[in-house]
């Protein structure tokens, strides 16, 4: 199994909703570092798993959508907890809906996996990983 | 599948058994950067894998059993090579026990499997994951 | 002339205010891990610059005032800019009078200088440095 | 399941073949840092997956017959596209017929899979995982 | 004194002109993770050291001049050494002279002094610092 | 100013003197990641600071005299709080000394300062840095 990685971050506001988080339930924020792994068990013709610049610019427009926001006011997440979890999972989905519209190329079609994960400090992270294709939404 | 980890160090001495072992069979010790790695298929309630919080108190607390001691004097231990292999394991069943004696709370008894990663130094670590519940020992 | 350094982070939310920062003025947050330099030319009888428990302490009760917090109705930086580079000197503002009016210890009272790093992400952050002693406030 | 990982670098020269490659297309060259994960499901008489020395020394030979070279003039890679990917499956194949003969000891032969990263830069790497015995060449 | 410090990566070939240099006297490569500091005693009428959106992209720009390039081949070196440290002081050089002729706008030509560290592997770096303004070459 | 920085880590068991200490009082031991800095003003005839190679295996040296021992049976540091701020200044010191006796060469008698940073967690160090030459000892 190949696997490529590439790294990027955004920064939200948001509060969690649930007695569990403690402080959290108020308003804060935080940054998140993102690693987002492609897998694949054979590599294209051109000798990779994706192309990482074209990898890289996927994950700066997915990201583009949460960077700079405050997820409580975010109209099309009303009723979701934010949490690191579900935020790894959202850029999955997104990412593997992008991925299964062409937007990576005909060769990444054969993307088996992603795995993101973000990084909420340098003591704790959440990641999702889930097979591909994702159905696009 | 969804991950949470969080990370925390302990300090120890030590000495290996065995040849292979060379210098490190004299007394020295290490520093132990520990990440856990909890995982499940689906998030609870809440919409996490466990609080981190939570997660973050219950490592201290294995940990400290451990920490600023010279392992080859550790009653419970007699016998025990502590390899960072082995005390990566031996953290894992400990996290597990926990877990499963409700130390979590109900929530993370959904947990399916731990890893537990020691990092020895910049350059070597090594980990240790397998499936829960651990039955309480 | 030795140092020694101790890290912890915080989470907030904010708005930058400037036409410089662009997306930076709509609410967002940030995670910030900082790092806290403690500097003298000589150690104390103990051999050391700091207790790092005790210095952990510390930072822990100066990041305890501004973590899960929107620092935009913190009534304390009403009409501040709570920019990187603010916050790393408030926070060597606030532990300089703690370590002023002898929270470290007399020892520490003979500590030369502070200085405060945030990292707000993978790929930037901001520093303040100073001399001691700062005026208790 | 048990891991150990071991970290060294190396420093070559290369271009890459193929349009979806732009500016890499050119001679340019790379720093990759190297993971390599050693596993196994059950520890051997010492203890360990394997001695950490060893794998240590083991992946520096491995390492010299790349660094400081040009790829491109490499007789032994002659029409290979040498990205991240190919590299890691490269250094995985040459660990893994080096342990089936024997040069990481006869416990090493319980070794199950090999883990290879490379690291590129900050913000991208590459891996290769697969099952051992690797047949020697 | 504040500093702001924001990173990025080039990957370049080079060869050494050396006995000293060994295996580094033959053509291979690497990659340069690039920190630059960017310092003064005041902040700005922003309450900021510089903008890091407008660092990054500067740095951006000096980076894209040398990256994916063969150095030996580029003509504006000819004769120069390429080492690490020549490589830190090059880029401080055309940083210096790019915020001297205002890229940075107004604030920044109060700027101090600037440094610039290369990492060129987890192992080594080379750093240079010195003071502005540089004049423009 | 130039810098370069070279990275290794040494193993040690020890324990500290003193009720500041509290835990660390007992036996224990840590890994120490030890970054050292060596800076000069003008590079050399060869265009560096210091050779990588050579700069990396003197470190190696003064570390081996130190790596996998119980620092409290060491005769040569028999009543010495060996605390991390001490361990920073006598790797300094030893440092400086074999430069003294020209084991880097003649052109490293130009160095001007060294920085010994000693890394005991993910969340502590301390170092020590001071002018050259050191006298030999």
């Amino acid at each position: 199994m190949y696997t490529v990685c590439v790294r990027d971050h955004f920064m939200i506001a948001h509060s969690l909703k649930g007695d569990v988080f403690g402080p959290a339930e108020r308003l804060h924020g935080a940054t998140y570092v993102v690693d987002v792994e492609f897998r694949r068990g054979e590599l294209d013709d051109a000798g990779i798993v994706v192309d990482i610049g074209r990898a890289t610019h996927l994950l700066e427009h997915v990201l583009a959508d949460l960077d700079y926001r405050n997820l409580d006011d975010a109209p099309e997440l009303e009723g979701a907890n934010t949490t690191t979890e579900f935020l790894a999972r959202l850029i999955f989905e997104r990412l593997g809906a992008r991925i299964a519209s062409g937007e990576l190329g005909q060769s990444a079609r054969a993307l088996e996996s992603l795995r993101v994960c973000l990084h909420e400090s340098h003591v704790a992270w959440a990641a999702f990983e889930g097979r591909l294709p994702v159905a696009p939404s």
